[in-house]
């Protein structure tokens, strides 16, 4: 078989596993060019009132409406797996679908806490996506890689483990890159995940197959992962919130990778959703379950309580001086500045002296095995490298002697860094998650503004500050003298017309390890940029 | 200059470095017969009896009486200095003397004292020695090159800042073997550097300097590093107490490594001491200065205070399958498991299982580079390679590919242990440090027993059992169906003549980053052993 019937095969297979209820009528299916499809849910009548309740309502409140025996965890699975087949048909977002075991699932979680009137555990009866690469026996995990294609897991992955056992329920799990080594999601296997607000847009990578689910209306918390910056972009093409933590914080063993045994750098999961408390619920949930008593790798941290100072010294990143934010993103951080300003927080600028170095690094890191990895499983099918992977396809193998000079001028850069920390007594970093709102599918060209606290280790949450894009609006930011020719190339492609009207999402930086502390400064931030936003920690 | 010059000239330097009046007269100079130089201070008459009183007083009242300006910390600094001459003269344990230096800032602290009434921080006036490798402003860090004589450090290590913060006086650098890569204390700048015990017995290795330093009596508080036994196999050569942490738990930043940017395993540093109580000080006191503030590498995680169950569960690790401990070493433990049962612990078997996996992978990260690293040092001087160093002589440089793979193979093993651990219950492990109580010099040939848990990241406290090598009893333990090579040379070396009277230390393992709770077990276990002993954490 060749690898594009494989992945026909297969995509045919995943389609197969939407009951044919949950097609969506003729009638009623969009025409391919209406760009925003998250009106969908709402408008065309394709869902119940009472599944649209269930889906619009945050996942504390799904929980406690569970648990409380007003809600049956059945009934909230198949209201999610529904909105998640129609997400499917509209975005492309999901790898593998499996509704009959949710809902099976979800009947037990309902026999268990109507036998003994408990939950299961602390997710008892909520739905929750994970990204491809999360093992769950039973599913592949092929992260788009046709060679994959039909070797279902043998084991869970130790996230999977813990979710399951604390009564989550798993119903989908959504698209990436090949090798997840891409900032859009699109593989030889699924093709693209789009994003569901402006389907010419793409909804980021490599955790998009979340972002379009969460941002689409069919998954109140998805888990992702980030390498270079995975779960800040899509998060930000989709206007939705993510944290990226520090390496040890959530388990992340026995998950696949497109680059096994890298260790360099880091590879972290984290939570996506719509809301900052969902992000923290999650966060605080996983942490409280003790991981690091499974995963060898995960830090024995508990979730600790933290207090905010209420004026705050935030160091803001303007622009990398590699690659500058497109307008309405550099817009949107002025704004916000003069927010935070208002609101009494101090502000500095910060300068991004390590940055490129951190990035020069990152980037050896990756392709430091000379592309074996990823070659090595396109070859069992000969199946191409996809021209976004050109980078390992060109790549030359180091050697490990070579590397270690690698991991030395890395330290000096992540000291450089701390030691300025230190020296200003900043708070937290702000700075623009990608130099897009979102861009047009194809066009993503710069994870800079990410890979730098990748490499750094630092923790980072993607928000929506609030501003959306506005051509009219915009166009003062536009023209300026290209720092690099990958400035040029942002600069040329940014099309105030193609992202009018998107969320402009930001990234608030913390110091390694401190999860709690950057999620509860999110927070302050949220309420400084409206007084009616934010919400209990 | 041939690289045997400027070895000579170093050596020489340093002689000079002591004052003559701290010259041992030849009137009472040990003949190079006596083995045992541990009675000379109190023995000689070369010490005041007020020298002797400072330098057997634990840190802690050492610490009381100079904040309370009883004693001075000019007469303590002294004090050490004297006898650390006296010690080097002895043992040559030392490979940076800076006595000068070291009143001076006594001295400093004295008026700091007097004017303020303040002590300058946690360790003020408390001398404390540090393993050749840290990092002190001009001062060399060989790590026993040639090449690297001559060249002072133009910046402090993190530990150090941290001490010298602290109030710490730094007086003395401590002995190495080349590239702190050989488990005996030997290298081509300093020579070998001998057990005070007993002269025909090695320190152990690689903090073989520390470890001579302490047990002689010359230093209360010292710090040492392991990569794969450099602290505890010291610490066991000489009947003293160390703990390794796990990675990140203690300052380990820019400090000179013979394997400069290998993280595979990482290296950890920790203090070396004649009590459990000094270590116990040392770790809470580090650790309550916050140091991940500077070090990118530590992890925020306060000394935190713990209950140890009345009753523990150990596994008792008899033999690793590969290398079975010398007959002292084998009754000592079991000695020692048999008080433990008596005084109501329980212990089970453990099975080596993971152990050859483990050691295998050690190795293969060690030599990775293809001893590029240690043959670049080599190199300028063209020092030759030391036999001990042959691996890393023959080593042929692992691609980044490979090594990944390698890194995959580890994880397997950690993940594995971590199960067994849990599906057992345990508390602890306990095992042999070394096969050894100690050995001839040149004869130590197997760091099994601790390598393990440098590839784990547990961490480890070595410790004195109350057990001691006696050539009438051991006898019984020997003879035995070697189970292989390696295990041959051990037993056939073995002399129960060289090395009766030694104190044989055991090995106490507890889960990653739980340093707090391996040192409240070992309290707990020195109790059971003897219930006069143990201390107060």
């Amino acid at each position: 078989m060749t690898w594009e019937s494989i992945a026909e095969q297969k995509r045919h297979a995943l389609k197969a596993c939407i009951p044919s209820k949950w097609l969506i009528p003729a009638a009623i299916f969009p025409p391919e060019d209406q760009l925003d499809v998250t009106t969908f849910p709402k408008e065309s009548g394709f869902f119940t009132d009472r599944e649209l309740e269930i889906t619009s309502t945050p996942a504390q409140t799904i929980l406690s409406h569970v648990s409380s025996g007003s809600w049956t965890a059945e009934e909230v699975a198949t209201a999610f797996c529904k909105a998640a087949a129609a997400a499917q048909q509209l975005t492309n977002c999901l790898s593998e679908i499996f509704f009959d075991r949710a809902i099976a699932q979800a009947k037990e979680l309902d026999s268990y806490f109507q036998q003994t009137g408990k939950t299961k555990g602390p997710f008892h009866g909520l739905p929750i996506s994970i990204k491809d690469n999360f093992n769950l026996i039973g599913y592949d995990s092929t992260v788009g890689f046709t060679s994959l294609v039909n070797d279902p897991a043998t084991y869970n992955s130790t996230l999977v483990d813990l979710l399951l056992g604390a009564g989550a329920v798993l119903y989908c799990k959504t698209n990436v890159p090949t090798a997840m080594m891409i900032a859009e999601s699109v593989n030889n296997v699924f093709g693209r995940t789009v994003n569901p607000r402006n389907r010419k847009l793409t909804s980021g990578g490599s955790s998009g197959g979340e972002s379009a689910l969460i941002a689409f209306g069919a998954s109140r918390i998805g888990v992702g992962t980030d390498i270079g910056g995975s779960l800040r972009i899509p998060a930000a093409c989709t206007g939705i919130f993510t944290i990226r933590p520090s390496f040890g914080r959530f388990p992340n063993f026995q998950t696949r990778s497109g680059l096994a045994g890298q260790e360099a750098v880091g590879s972290v999961n984290g939570p996506l959703a719509q809301t900052l408390d969902e992000i923290v619920l999650w966060a605080k949930t996983v942490v409280g379950q003790e991981p690091w008593i499974r995963d060898p790798k995960c830090l024995p941290i508990p979730w600790r309580s933290v207090e905010t100072k209420k004026s705050l010294k935030i160091a803001v990143l303007w622009n990398d001086g590699f690659c500058t934010p497109t307008p309405p993103v550099s817009r949107a951080l002025k704004e916000t500045v003069e927010k935070l300003k208002a609101a009494g927080h101090e502000t500095i600028t910060w300068a991004p002296t390590e940055h490129k170095g951190l990035l020069d690094t990152l980037a050896r890191m990756f392709v430091a095995d000379g592309g074996k990895s990823v070659r090595k499983l396109l070859e069992p099918t000969q199946e191409p490298f996809r021209p976004e992977m050109k980078a390992y396809e060109d790549a030359t193998e180091v050697g490990t002697y070579e590397m270690w000079q690698i991991h030395l001028a890395r330290n000096t850069l992540c000291k450089s860094y701390i030691d300025r920390w230190n020296e200003t007594g900043i708070d937290a970093i702000l700075c623009p998650t990608t130099p897009y709102s979102s861009v047009e599918s194809g066009k993503f060209a710069y994870v800079g503004y990410t890979g730098v606290f990748n490499v750094l280790d630092y923790p980072a949450v993607s928000f929506p500050c609030g501003v959306h894009t506005d051509k009219d609006v915009d166009v003062a930011y536009a023209n300026h003298q290209p720092l690099s020719d990958i400035d040029g190339q942002v600069q040329n492609d940014y099309s105030a017309e193609a992202v009018h009207g998107m969320a402009v999402n930001l990234q608030l930086v913390g110091r390694k390890l401190e999860e709690e502390k950057v999620l509860a400064m999110t927070d302050v931030i949220l309420k400084a940029i409206s007084p009616t936003n934010g919400s209990k920690q």
